[in-house]
């Protein structure tokens, strides 16, 4: 009767998969290099490094199908375990989405606006400079998160000296994009092609961390939900994706900019829990073992606030009515992530009151 | 970091409540002397008997509390581990709430108005008749639920035929109540004496079960909800109670009447999950822990449908919008509570077209 799905990665993104994953009778394990990978709390956990291939047998055997929890598994070993499982969404996706310059390449391919972009060549670096002008950023091509391993460049001197301290990697330079609102979008597929999308979300970040997400994004118009699910669906058809698939946008004069995509629920959905009908982490598992998938509609408003590096007093944060706690088990360390608060309310000006509230609880400056 | 709170009893209250404990980093640990007690598959299992006071030695070991997810623990193991670690709610509150007659007695005694009762002498069991009249319904006093130990009883006949069926136990005569609604009350009283309501709802049984729960109770008043709380208010007070307590209640002309307690979160709150902005589970914890309370708002309107005997087709039952479904991980089994499902919407009418939506696919008659 229990099925069990295998998610690549332990961290608090297949921790909340796990705890979806119960009331459906789907039991989650998780597979993750790290000793202390903290969904092995709450799942069982198969350590091991991602070409320990013994292991990676082990960790599929029974399964019913695997997924991820981050992008950066080894194309190999995703490519290796789909010959013995099936894995949603495809490992083709992940090798796009794993690759900023694959990711932009295919979503220029199916219409998707992007930023202007290109490949640097470490010999030649300064062609890609001319292609896509000043200000830039510069990126490693794979392996950034939460801002690591990309620089602004505002001058030729800037950008030379960004290419030789990160140039130990493939790198691609993008223009910098003087955006009003970061948003996201998170979509999911099923595996009979059936879609649903959540309303866009506003996203605001401190130090290249996720700090805050509003849901719905405010002032949000129609015809920017339109665009967004319009880009969505077209790159999910294309890739034959199952899953949750998350795009964070650049809005610029009513336009949207695909900045990236994660192939797998993400940090700006972590609202859904509470504040729409079946949170992503519900959907996604919905998706990859072919249930049907679950409402997406609104419960009202949410914001989200990410505690990073520290854990506040919880008594002060519970005290706030309609805050709900999450925290992942993982022991606080500067930049990390260790849990997060979704407040909802039923009304936006409700929402922003007690918002300030928990800022303040927090004691952190606003993001 | 983490928190470990111990549960007397490893069903599907000890599993929802072990759920519900992981976001706040409260890891629960089951206690239950059946090894497949399905709160095992999703937390620490320690399997013995309720006597085996080496293994509740190890299981009370390093638990912040202890509380129980049924309320027949034999009281002396109860007794024997509060003396080591704080139990929530109190053995005392075990003691009256797992026997029917101290039960009644206790709430009489707190004003809370109940039906006629009398303690049935084996020896004499015409005078307990005399006092209650007829018809009325032979109860055991203890190990009662779901209908079980129970007989009603319409002539003398009747009635001494029934004392000899389950005269092999203490028992009560209580007066059968012409009720026109099953209703019920969970409350929740914090380690400082702050106390939550959440709306009285309506129960629906079929044989001696649980069958469909409405939250909230359709035509709810503020002043039956008032009576509700003032008297759950009482007992808690009397008691220095710390948890969840449910009171199920007759509504007779008005007028409640409570028929049974129960010291601990209850199937006719399973709602709250969805239904309401905390849930019973989370508030539970959050109580014997000594955190402030969660909010018990509404989120509109929510029926709890429970699966009996049987898991129904889950994908038919996935695809009705905004319906939930929670299922314990228990073999099915005729009679056996499998799992349930939660419909929330945003109107009572749409709540009604869904559920009859729901009756249908699972194929099975209304309460």
């Amino acid at each position: 009767m229990t099925r069990t799905v295998g998610i690549l990665g332990g961290g608090q993104l297949g921790r909340m998969l796990a705890l979806a994953g119960y009331p459906l009778c789907i039991t989650c394990r998780v597979y993750d290099p790290a000793p202390d990978a903290c969904a092995g709390q709450v799942a069982p956990h198969y350590c091991g490094a991602y070409h320990d291939w013994q292991k990676l047998t082990a960790f599929a055997d029974g399964v019913e199908c695997l997924t991820y929890e981050f992008e950066n598994v080894p194309l190999d070993t995703a490519l290796w375990l789909a010959e013995r499982v099936p894995v949603c969404p495809t490992p083709e996706a992940l090798r796009l989405f794993q690759d900023r310059l694959l990711e932009k390449q295919a979503l220029q391919a199916n219409g998707v606006p992007v930023p202007t972009f290109a490949e640097v060549d470490p010999d030649c670096p300064m062609q890609a400079l001319e292609q896509v002008g000043l200000p830039a950023v510069l990126k490693t091509r794979r392996f950034g998160y939460d801002g690591k391993g990309q620089a602004v460049v505002h001058t030729h001197e800037e950008y030379l000296q960004a290419v030789q301290t990160l140039g130990s990697q493939p790198l691609i330079l993008e223009a910098f994009v003087p955006f009003e609102r970061e948003l996201s979008l998170i979509a999911i597929r099923g595996l009979k092609g059936e879609m649903r999308f959540y309303p866009l979300v506003e996203n605001h970040h401190r130090e290249g961390i996720l700090r805050l997400t509003l849901a719905p994004a405010p002032n949000l118009t129609p015809d920017l939900q339109a665009q967004a699910e319009q880009h969505a669906r077209t790159v999910m058809e294309r890739l034959d994706y199952v899953g949750v698939m998350t795009i964070e946008w650049f809005l610029v004069r009513d336009r949207l900019l695909a900045n990236e995509v994660a192939p797998r629920v993400h940090n700006s959905g972590h609202w859904t829990i509470e504040g729409a009908e079946t949170s992503q982490f519900e959907n996604h598992l919905r998706a990859i073992v072919g249930l049907p998938l679950g409402s997406v509609g609104l419960r009202g408003y949410s914001a989200m606030v990410n505690l990073v590096g520290t854990i506040p007093p919880i008594e002060s944060v519970l005290a706030i009515p309609n805050a709900h706690l999450h925290l992942y088990g993982k022991s606080p360390r500067h930049g990390r992530k260790v849990g997060h608060i979704t407040l909802r309310t039923d009304t936006e000006a409700e929402r922003d009151h007690w918002l300030a509230q928990i800022w303040e609880r927090l004691q952190c400056p606003l993001p």
